[in-house]
């Protein structure tokens, strides 16, 4: 169990809960997406900004931040949220799926994983104990275990190796990991196999950690079969601890897992997805780029309060989008999170009233009505 | 003379002086610096970004809103001030300065410029009256002639016969304007000929108009033949009018500038460098790209009060930049637009009290002790 960790309420009428995480940045409420800031930045966001859409806690990537400024020129400076102006909570990951997203260009041993930078090719290798040690130097609020993230597509046997290894991986990162003030979470793989997710389970829960975390999701599976580790892992894990699932997700699956009882959750996709002129409204996603909106003078969604939608109009986004103006990063990258962060707000609400599991029923329902969008590509890197 | 332009101060010690101009969107105090707008945003800055910086009026150009997403749809959008969300005043330019900058793809006649779009080769005619009317359709509240201006190495005979041209499209600009409260200011040429500066001056007062520009300045001739070009001029030009040097300039050029007695200036410099990464201080131009900002944790300018050097260090600086991110041309844009705005505010403090002799003395002293900035290329596009 965490003692930073709260349950203050769980809806009657599913396994959602409403929580609270104690940080030395502040606390966090849960249920909660976490916005990526994969350079010491949130792509187009000032942190002023990240006030503004109600942001709690944010994302910064141990792979990124290592090769380029340095853990160790953070630190001299002050430590991560001093360096990038962010007074509020901070969580790193490990930088295991970014390295293990390198594909070709990375080596694994029982030791940790050999791999060339993708900006200069140089060769790095990081172990459980560089990790954290990384991690402690940047001085996140929350760290994460460096573990092996599988692809979808791995056999059996090879899952079941690698979670043993995550496991031996997941027990040097606790004893390496020395700094006062960050709570560490471990994280549970086992691809979509229920039984070596049950084993994983097993494994990070004896070792004992500030909060548990799913990762291998969201990498290629079908949605059902995302949903199914989903609901086989909840029951499983510790009641009363955070439960993080990494690098979800579209709205529906953030939905999805509250329902399931998980707390936490980050995705690069309002971000990413917002330069790519993707938003997400009340009546569904929008393509700003098309024609359809060239001379719409009404706001990008009629239901939404943020600073985008009580300014401008769907007809200036579209032309800020063809333009190529940064401006329309900005403002996109906004909308969207503020939807994200509000999809939170009101999901906590609706747990707070025991009636989440309406909410997510209208939810779905409406997500189902929307056509079919056309350019929601999704990815985990930023 | 203008009805809505007073010069409430002359500086006892220089040509300087302190004025104000009325427009529908707001007093504009002057002198006065326009940060430029071009596809109807300042780039990397939101509108509330620019009252942050006290920016009093912005620029945005006739040619590129023609092309993209075209005056018709501005106008049904209820005008750019709306479109764009800029409650403030707004000058536009005639179009004229880029239509001639696209060299080959140009042909002049006395009807007008028959040009190719830069986006899709599309072929356009802009006449004066077509330049007034995108004009009037954006809704500006000062707008310029339609003029031609010639490349600094054009010859005597081209220059004399071309401000003739624009003396006669000035009269039919003046014709073609209809709609009211707006102002329109004409524009004198003549190269780097006093003398055609002179009948130039001549030609444009007698039509008439509610301020009088200099264009064809900042074009790639010698700072001292600019600085010649200003010193001819203000003498002839009248006394109680606002007075505009289009497209300049250089920190120093624009502090020149208001010593002769203009008024108003906009350039691309402060906005165009930042993204590139040269910015302005009280120490002299930064390159914060440079290896000798990697672990400086100081501000960017320690004199400086603006959001960015009260938040952030010149390490973090430079990390955005070499990652390629957004934020980097947001703070950095942020900065230099403060730089420019607050010399301004200076300035009319230091006319205020007949100091601005002594003021630009001490500003050029300064600037003589930088060393020479690599990357302080300038042109007038955006």
């Amino acid at each position: 169990m965490s003692a930073s960790f709260t349950v203050h309420h769980r809806d009657t009428s599913c396994g959602a809960r409403l929580g609270s995480l104690i940080t030395p940045h502040g606390v966090i409420e849960t249920p909660i997406f976490m916005p990526v800031g994969t350079n010491a930045t949130v792509k187009a966001m000032t942190p002023e900004d990240l006030r503004d859409v109600h942001a709690q806690i944010i994302l910064a990537n141990t792979y990124h931040l290592y090769l380029r400024p340095g853990h160790r020129l953070i630190e001299q400076m002050g430590g991560l949220h001093r360096f990038m102006n962010w007074s509020g909570p901070i969580l790193t990951d490990s930088g295991g799926f970014q390295v293990f997203s390198l594909g070709e260009l990375r080596k694994i041993s029982e030791d940790g994983v050999r791999f060339q930078s993708h900006l200069d090719g140089s060769y790095h290798v990081l172990t459980p104990e560089l990790a954290i040690g990384i991690q402690e130097s940047l001085g996140a609020d929350i760290i994460m275990c460096f573990d092996e993230c599988p692809p979808a597509t791995a056999e059996y046997d090879y899952v079941k190796r690698s979670l043993e290894m995550t496991a031996r991986w997941a027990r040097r990162c606790k004893d390496a990991h020395r700094r006062d003030g960050q709570q560490l979470f471990g994280i549970v793989q086992g691809g979509m196999h229920y039984d070596l997710r049950a084993r994983s389970i097993d494994d990070i829960r004896s070792i004992g950690f500030d909060g548990y975390a799913l990762g291998g999701l969201s990498v290629g599976e079908e949605k059902e079969q995302m949903y199914g580790v989903m609901e086989c892992c909840a029951p499983l894990l510790p009641q009363d601890s955070p439960r993080y699932i990494m690098g979800i997700g579209a709205p529906e699956d953030l939905i999805e897992a509250i329902w399931h009882g998980y707390d936490m959750f980050d995705c690069v996709m309002p971000t990413r997805n917002a330069r790519n002129g993707m938003l997400f409204t009340s009546q569904g996603r929008i393509n700003i780029k098309a024609k359809i909106y060239e001379e719409d003078g009404g706001p990008l969604d009629p239901q939404c309060g943020c600073m985008v939608c009580r300014n401008y109009s769907r007809a200036y986004l579209r032309h800020l989008y063809r333009a190529g103006e940064i401006l329309s990063s900005m403002l996109n990258t906004h909308h969207n999170l503020h939807y994200y962060l509000k999809l939170m707000q009101d999901a906590r609400s609706a747990i707070r009233e025991n009636r989440f599991d309406l909410f997510r029923r209208q939810f779905i329902s409406g997500i189902s009505k929307e056509k079919p969008f056309e350019g929601g590509i999704h990815s985990c890197l930023e």
